[in-house]
């Protein structure tokens, strides 16, 4: 049981997550990394050993780099940057009928543009370790029984499990729950009661993970082998040497009964589909049968914002885009620093609630691309796979994955750049001033719960006045920003990270030494030679280490790509929510009289809408 | 003691490494990663802890990547782009003279183009980890005491160290004895006798590590601060959050002696030199002086070959540019290979007689380069410095490390573009054909102490009677190669690496399943859909990871940056050496009579300089 290094007054745990797959071990992580006493239990005796997801798309690869925790995994992971259609029919031989860039740089503009085929139990190993540096184990072999709330108690959750060891009830009280227990979630069902969860259609598909020889030529390539004959397999590269084969059990022409379906029948199959290639197996590591609907629960959370569900526990569909790690991983990522805002009393309840408007949306969103994809697989159809890509490779690379308007997401009229209220940040190289390290603007401020907020200039100088007076205010307690931040001062004294070894090369201090809940930062297209750290307002001054030249990219600048051009006096301020995507986007003009008040008063506004103090 | 996963007929060892700074283990690292049954024994109780040396050039950093070392070391240390200049003379306070990129990408063609400050310690632990993964430990607390060696027993050389713990000998015998133990290395005195090496001048310095208050501006970058009144600082950013600090102790106008230069008294003077700006230490880490003249030995080996120097052993020099750590580890990593081809067997005599013809003339030129660097920070002359900086900067970061012409190097007459034989493979991207991955051609084949062989075409099929000739031939005992490559998978069978975890994500076999001693590759400007790999040979269809479509990089491509351009029929053939140094290279028209047998004479010819079996 995990405590961090705080005594606690009552035995009333902040957080339980239920549930240690990749979903539930990211909202952990993130969560111990802000400082919250969180307790995770699993029902399992060990971390997932094979089998099961294996794709990291690529937005949740920036994921991990945020997190410290892609070097592994990008060391060991086999990469897939395209893809190939194969169709065969009683008439034509197997013949290749197309091949693809999978994530064409000018429709997903990210640092990583491939699939990372990572086995899901080196993602959890990776978090475990991570968990472990902090002090945290997950508590195994303990499944989740049920819950219950009084109302008198405050909120305060009363989670009971069964300890398989001893085989006795082992309860917890907690001020949040999170179940992160898959597809068969108990605390969907003790949290909706019996009303099961919208349902689509069904599909059954063999899944074999081994060592295949084969004379196939892409075999290194993701590729689409679609038999009129005999239906259709999907075929992923894998770490180890190894090939991932999804093998069509339904196909129109040859159907067959899923419990009919054998390794050694499915086996057969996959070579009649691969004729005339030869395909054996030297090894096989997996066999699975999935039938997978595609689902969402009517509810993301219960109505006191104390009990939450996440990833498949939420929505469950077919695995073959791979989505579902990537999805699952980001439902925590998107409610982690929610709970620590909220926790401390740091935040509105409007807040929590944003969780299951942005989240079931992006569900919905999965659900659509999902059945079109999963259909056009089935159907052989490259033509149709193909559009259904296109239509939604923005979708399955994650950068698109996007959020409608909420007390977080400002959309704006008539954006100039191509940033946008409820999207993620572009990526986009600036120059740290105070080394002169070229550095991902976007990825650059490590991620400790805070949110960012960038003044972007072309002279820092003729808006001095106005950057003053902005800065004296938000620093203030005239301002929400300011009395958050004192507060938070209190709080994180009184709750704080456990400090790692990695603390003392991140230094942590650099960011949120100024305040714990925002970064400032200084962005600007002056020359370096025309521009001194000390002439910034004090607060930029304290944050020296984020006040970046926009000198790297050409046609368009970094300010230019975010935000369009900017005319000599004006000033754009952008607000960044703690998981990357933007919150609101201001402009000014900096020498127009009032435009500070303006800018301040916006500011306030923004942030009063789900922060308190 | 280590062993390996070998029984060992009788109690010789194949080398013997003394020292266990970061030459000696990059040594060590590389052996045991070859299958070479190594021993490290070190005077010292445990890694170096402070102080030292602590800067990684760009080509160290390259080799660290290649070793699948560098992911720790990139996340931890501190990257320097720029130098600034500041000056002060009796009538001018100071003020910054000029700012420079480090390595402008116009003169350094690297990938990564800076300086990373990381402590010696934290480089020893990467290399500890990596061999005991390997299952080799550091003997401790054993420092080396003599050697001798009997005519009679072929060449065997018997080792005497000391345990420290129990007061006794320590004896092995061994094929090969590298002496890795600093500046006053005993193993030279013992190879060389009393004659001292060569010596120039000696300057005294004072070295601060700590973590410092101060409000100079540019102390996040290296910063060469010169007072005409009180001496020179260096000023290099340091790993958390510390600043390394050299203060001059010698300069004209103030020179004290190096016994009276206490902390207190350096300190004092450093704050001097940065006056009007603050500075005081809020902790140190470590304080030492060092008087170090540049030295080299004149041999770098014993007449029999059977024992070495390397590192500071071998030359010694200023640390002020960063080059110690670095040269030290390439000495190594140029010897490791030559030693594991001769204890196989595969190996005449003039292979390791290029160690010293070619790291020597390295410490040469490092003297020749630091003699002047050292002069010109004690002169304080902002021109002179940036002079030298500029014309050395090729040199400073590793890349301009070029080796003479001899058995391994063939410069060849009129290069038609960039690669130079006994110079290193420039950085370029490609296209992995099997797997459309984007690949750094220059770093893509996992090191395995083997050589590349490269054929660049743009045309395969045209090309194809020839290919397929000199393939069937460099495979046959009709050739060296062919040869080679036989004796090579017995001694590998008897005598193979550990097998570690990482080896079933890398999947040497890959790369050396067609010979142990050549990855054989071919790069073509074909476009992706007019070949496949059946296309190619079977030599090479057997190594279908390293074909290659030059496809990523446009003016100039791969090959013109390589090569130059190639007409319609030409093949050009690169030899790489086993430490990423061009051998040689051969171009013919690929329809020529005859050009096939020659290009085959002309491998054969090469290899036979240096190989035997």
């Amino acid at each position: 049981m995990v405590n961090g290094n705080h005594d606690v007054k009552e035995s009333t745990h902040q957080v339980v997550v239920v549930g240690a797959g990749p979903g539930g071990l990211m909202l952990t992580s993130n969560l111990v990394r802000y400082g919250i006493k969180t307790t995770i239990v699993d029902d399992r005796v060990d971390k997932t050993s094979t089998g099961r997801a294996d794709g990291l798309q690529p937005k949740t690869i920036e994921t991990f780099k945020q997190l410290g925790l892609a070097g592994p995994l990008l060391q060991r992971g086999v990469r897939i940057y395209d893809i190939c259609f194969w169709n065969s029919s009683a008439e034509t031989t197997l013949r290749r009928t197309g091949r693809e860039i999978h994530y064409p740089p000018e429709v997903v503009d990210v640092e990583e543009p491939y699939i990372l085929l990572v086995h899901q139990g080196m993602v959890e190993d990776i978090f475990l370790k991570d968990l472990r540096l902090r002090g945290v184990e997950v508590i195994r072999s303990t499944p989740f029984s049920s819950y219950s709330q009084k109302k008198e108690a405050n909120s305060i959750v009363e989670v009971e499990c069964t300890d398989l060891k001893t085989g006795r009830i082992r309860p917890f009280k907690t001020q949040y729950l999170v179940g992160c227990d898959g597809a068969h979630s108990k605390v969907r069902k003790v949290m909706l009661g019996a009303v099961e969860h919208t349902q689509a259609s069904k599909s059954a598909w063999g899944v074999l993970d081994g060592v295949i020889e084969t004379d196939f030529p892409d075999r290194w390539s993701k590729a689409v082998i679609s038999s009129e004959t005999a239906g259709s397999i999907l075929c992923i590269p894998r770490e180890r040497n190894m090939t991932r084969l999804y093998i069509e059990l339904h196909p129109a022409e040859a159907p067959i009964s899923s419990d009919a379906a054998t390794e050694e029948f499915v086996m057969w199959r996959a070579k009649e589909i691969m004729k005339p290639f030869t395909l054996s197996w030297k090894t096989v590591e997996w066999f699975g049968i999935y039938k997978v609907g595609q689902r969402v629960a009517k509810a993301f959370s219960d109505d006191s914002q104390r009990v939450f569900i996440a990833g498949d526990a939420a929505h469950s569909h077919s695995p073959k885009a791979a989505q579902g790690m990537n999805v699952s991983m980001h439902d925590s990522f998107n409610l982690a620093w929610k709970i620590n805002l909220s926790v401390r009393g740091l935040a509105n309840d409007s807040l929590l609630a944003t969780y299951q408007q942005e989240r079931k949306k992006i569900a919905e969103d999965l659900i659509d691309f999902d059945f079109g994809h999963a259909t056009a697989i089935s159907a052989g159809d490259p033509v149709a796979l193909a559009d259904n890509f296109t239509k939604n490779i923005r979708f399955i690379s994650g950068v698109g994955a996007e959020y409608s308007e909420n007390v977080l997401n400002v959309l704006g009229k008539n954006p100039k750049g191509g940033l946008r209220g409820g999207s993620l940040l572009l990526p986009a190289k600036v120059t740290r001033y105070i080394d002169a390290n070229p550095v991902d603007l976007q990825l650059e401020i490590p991620m400790l719960g805070q949110f960012r907020i960038f003044f972007f200039t072309p002279d820092v100088k003729t808006a001095c006045a106005f950057l003053d007076r902005v800065c004296d205010e938000i620093a203030s307690p005239r301002t929400i920003l300011g009395r958050v931040s004192q507060a938070a001062t209190a709080s994180y004294a009184a709750l704080s990270p456990v400090h790692t070894e990695m603390d003392e090369f991140v230094q942590p201090n650099r960011y949120i030494g100024a305040s714990k809940v925002f970064t400032y930062s200084i962005v600007t297209t002056m020359n370096k030679d025309d521009v001194e750290i000390r002439d910034l307002p004090q607060l930029l001054q304290d944050s020296c280490w984020t006040f970046y030249l926009d000198s790297v990219m050409k046609e368009p600048t970094c300010t230019e790509k975010w935000l369009g051009k900017l005319s000599e006096h004006e000033v754009a301020i952008v607000n960044v929510r703690p998981d990357g995507y933007v919150g609101s986007i201001g402009r000014w003009n900096a020498i127009d009289v009032g435009a500070d008040d303006e800018a301040v008063r916006w500011l306030d506004t923004y942030y009063k809408g789900f922060l308190k103090a």
